[in-house]
């Protein structure tokens, strides 16, 4: 049951850049979180598993643009993982949309609809998101 | 613990029109679902409890358009009521999303996300959730 | 892997009463449940998987009064219920809190707090929640 | 954003038999399942959204024998729909142990530990789960 | 889509005094949980969100003494956020329950309640949840 | 409402043994959630709440071999946890699999259905359950 990777194809999730903009600082907890993640996935895609590496590939696929932008389609993303109370997810939709230019107050409007779809049980997720969100600003220096 | 409802404040969670535009014919089963959550609504909030009618005011706030549009935050709503798999809040979104002009790809885009998102648990509200919207497209003769 | 019950103990998961107070009238809606709720209990209690059988008992245990009374226990069964969006044991509470004497005001303050706890999901639970506390109302002629 | 079925590949989603089989009586609850699950599977791959579509093909793919056997498989497809508390993905699975001659006893077992780690919010299901069962043995006349 | 802080509105979110009592020794768990959940209050609220301000205000609100005490209520979103699986809601509540006096078998009778709800998978959270509460038996210095 | 253990019943929940195999290395992370793991099933069983003691005790049976083996019964408790994305509860299953002679492939297998079922939400467990099952071959050398 293994499959090879599709030459060409880009590392299904790994959309996130395998290192921060060179000329930016990363916090600790963003370069932690990124660095764990890129080394789990090498090691569960190098298991060659043809269901999770499709689904990795899948993954990736679905945040590409459509009639839906990728900006768009990462406000999915991030209100997804909050009503599901993810704080990895939350952190990776985050970054993501830092990177394609959200607005502050966009993010703090799509985290308004998961606190009152969630509810309540979402607030300890959403100071966490909060704290990376203002993460993301310093790295770029908007803050 | 009571509140009277603020004068010429739309009724909170009321935001479906009363009745289905009068020129188009509504299915059995969103005509059941409009008329016993308007029933409901009526029932819950003459009970006149205070963190309850106050969160079903916020309820409807939360999707009024601001620097998100409401388009975009109705797809938000939908991508989370997917997600967490609630069939009565995805016909509602669904409903709500029709009545902005979403497209017909822009729903399957959105609903993409949701299963992604969510797995496969999600598929038998994705079907409803598809039922749902050919309902809304034979209302409105565009199918 | 099998267990006999044992004999005098109260069958598990049936506190409530196998028919409804003879002099009120039960809904339709009680009544099925009811009544699809011991037709498979006696069914999978009959199976004697071990594991399941106690777990039933153990489940009928756990409100039974102690330093909390069992009012407070069945306050405590319904927002949990309700927070997990499962009607059939939001009904269930429903109608072990109406036994149990709980008032209207106490049932409404309980349910604000699944409400703001489990966000706007939690509201089409709400609404047959209520449905089902008035029903409750009805059989006791309270309305 | 669409992919063409590559032909010869069987319908994903679609390993239950399009019909039951010949000298078997269905239940009306089976067969209405059966019906809306074709029919809405039909209509959402036809929509050709290249991400929905795939997760459908690899959703198939999943169960198929591997290591592990597609009995094994089954049942973690059972336990894992049993705790998250989905109906008609209890069902799809209890049909399939069914025709994969998992023995009744395996299911109560397999069961019986979705009870306990999923609690009694997984009872109402359970009830549901074991009619489904109490079904599928009507029609093989094996009670 | 701002809001003023009404003048005189206690901060929201925030009934757990911001300094523990003077003549106790806070553990370090709980400390650095409430900087952290104090920082980010100011930082979310700052942020002016009307949506998400009045939610902070409202889950304030939900949890005052009505026709149920401030106790009751406590034990109440203590059990929601027991089977819902929130440390961070958890450690808030059973906090909360040491400052309104409720006992050790209270909130043992309370947590069997979610642990029967909730199943197996709650068990983790009770470690923790009990690993709070005795912090604040040592802060109260009854142990 | 208190429970007197039953002598020579080994005490529920603790089937990891108390210390790892003598001669081999224990990760870190490993040894640290399992010393949380026995110090605090000991606090909390010692509080003799008959409610959680017997659950503890039939958490425990839930997974003695029956009709299906331990080992399957350790493969549906994983699924059942990854689904639910409990970290401790995959932690205890991934060390119980390793324990009971799982191979690689087996636990990758279970693993991609989990994701299949629970979706992207799930990955993030699944890189630290990877992880975890990571340390138990490294404890027993065959990595």
């Amino acid at each position: 049951m293994t499959d090879a990777p599709t030459p060409g194809t880009p590392t299904p999730g790994t959309s996130m850049p395998s290192t921060p903009p060179h000329d930016h600082v990363e916090s600790d907890a963003l370069a932690e979180f990124r660095l764990f993640r890129e080394r789990m996935n090498t090691r569960i895609l190098g298991e060659n598993n043809l269901v999770i590496n499709r689904f990795f590939n899948l993954d990736g696929r679905a945040y590409e643009g459509g009639v839906l932008s990728v900006k768009t389609k990462e406000l999915l993303g991030l209100v997804a993982s909050l009503v599901l109370r993810c704080d990895d997810c939350i952190t990776y939709h985050i970054v993501r949309c830092a990177e394609e230019g959200v607005s502050r107050d966009e993010v703090f409007e799509t985290m308004s609809i998961g606190l009152i779809v969630g509810g309540s049980i979402v607030i300890p997720h959403l100071r966490r998101a909060v704290d990376r969100w203002d993460e993301t600003e310093k790295m770029r220096g908007t803050t």
